[in-house]
């Protein structure tokens, strides 16, 4: 069922949950270390450094709880590669507020997900994914100077509030790539959330979650 | 004595050696992240992305020193950015074997030097700057890549031990740019060296220990 680990089913999709989350850590490292070179501001590009490296931080927790379930995290990253690879490549910031507003927004749907799974997850790998999601924590930064921007100029606003939706749009289809190419991950998320119409009503929390958060930014 | 903050001289020292530190760790990390793409594999792209994110927590260390000193890190740094911008501008590795010996033997010098300096410092600050520079501890990773390149292929391992010592060259150059603008900094070095004999035999150290390394990556 989708990893060579040997693990039985839900140990598969655990690892296939681990993995994907282990992989976005490292490319939103990726990103954001590249995005801080666009920061206007000394304390702009600190304030994405320090994202970047907590970015890092979480995906160490990851890489010693797979290592504990004899796992290589490069194995359980592998099959994730091409669809983040693709949500990144399909949402390059073409400026500080663009890259400010996407790591807002990606890391709290990121967090939404992944803790509506961790639920349905056996305790230490549940706690876990908890963990790595709680502490992110830079998100007034990106609140003041998002709100700030808009505020000095209307269309950067209409134009970050398009962004803000083009991003979920982009990270729902990505994610449908991959739970559609991992059975473990599918089952998962089916029996996890009851049926078909609890799915439906995941996503609908997905969205109005992130509906909120671009209200936070001022671009609701 | 070349700082606002509003320190004696000894002060106007602790807070230029915290400066140039912490500037150090955040344009390292600058580097890294960059050079973590340069990576062949997944594996190593993930051991120079940790290296990154390490810098920044040694560079959150020393903001929060600076903070309890009433000192803002930006301001702290700003008289150091144009020296090691113009020292990571004139080392820009060419491959992904240049960015690991660049990150080890720079990594190692750095240490040798501000270690050197930390025992000239009242209690807390020099202990933070031990503290800062003991943890690094990626550098088996570079030692085994490097060395298997060098064994592979006489070539490489030319280029490499040139590129070495390259760079200890532009670090000294730029390291006497640096102390030869802040008064502060210099005081420091000739009364805690003793006199010119005693920066002489510091300058000793710091190529003899650097000239250990480049053995121990296989490049001496």
């Amino acid at each position: 069922m989708g990893t060579d680990a040997g693990n039985g089913e839900a140990g598969s999709a655990s690892v296939d949950l681990l993995g994907v989350l282990a992989y976005g850590e490292l490319s939103a490292f990726d990103r954001l270390s590249e995005d801080a070179r666009l920061a206007p501001t000394l304390s702009g590009r600190v304030a994405l450094s320090a994202m970047a490296a907590a970015e890092m931080g979480h995906f160490a927790l990851i890489q010693t709880r797979l290592a504990e379930q004899g796992v290589d995290v490069e194995e359980a990253m592998s099959p994730f590669i091409a669809a983040i690879d693709a949500y990144h490549a399909s949402t390059a910031p073409r400026s500080w507020l663009e890259s400010l507003v996407k790591v807002y927004l990606g890391d709290g749907l990121a967090a939404d997900f992944y803790s509506e799974i961790a639920g349905w997850l056996p305790g230490a790998t549940g706690q876990l994914v908890q963990q790595v999601l709680a502490d992110t924590g830079h998100g007034a930064f990106a609140e003041r100077e998002v709100r700030a921007a808009c505020e000095a100029d209307r269309r950067v606003h209409d134009r970050l509030a398009l962004w803000g939706r083009r991003l979920l749009g982009e990270a729902v289809t990505q994610a449908q790539h991959i739970v559609a190419e991992r059975d473990g991950l599918a089952d998962l998320i089916v029996s996890g959330s009851g049926d078909i119409s609890g799915i439906a009503a995941l996503i609908k929390r997905l969205q109005s979650n992130h509906g909120k958060r671009m209200v936070k930014l001022g671009i609701g």
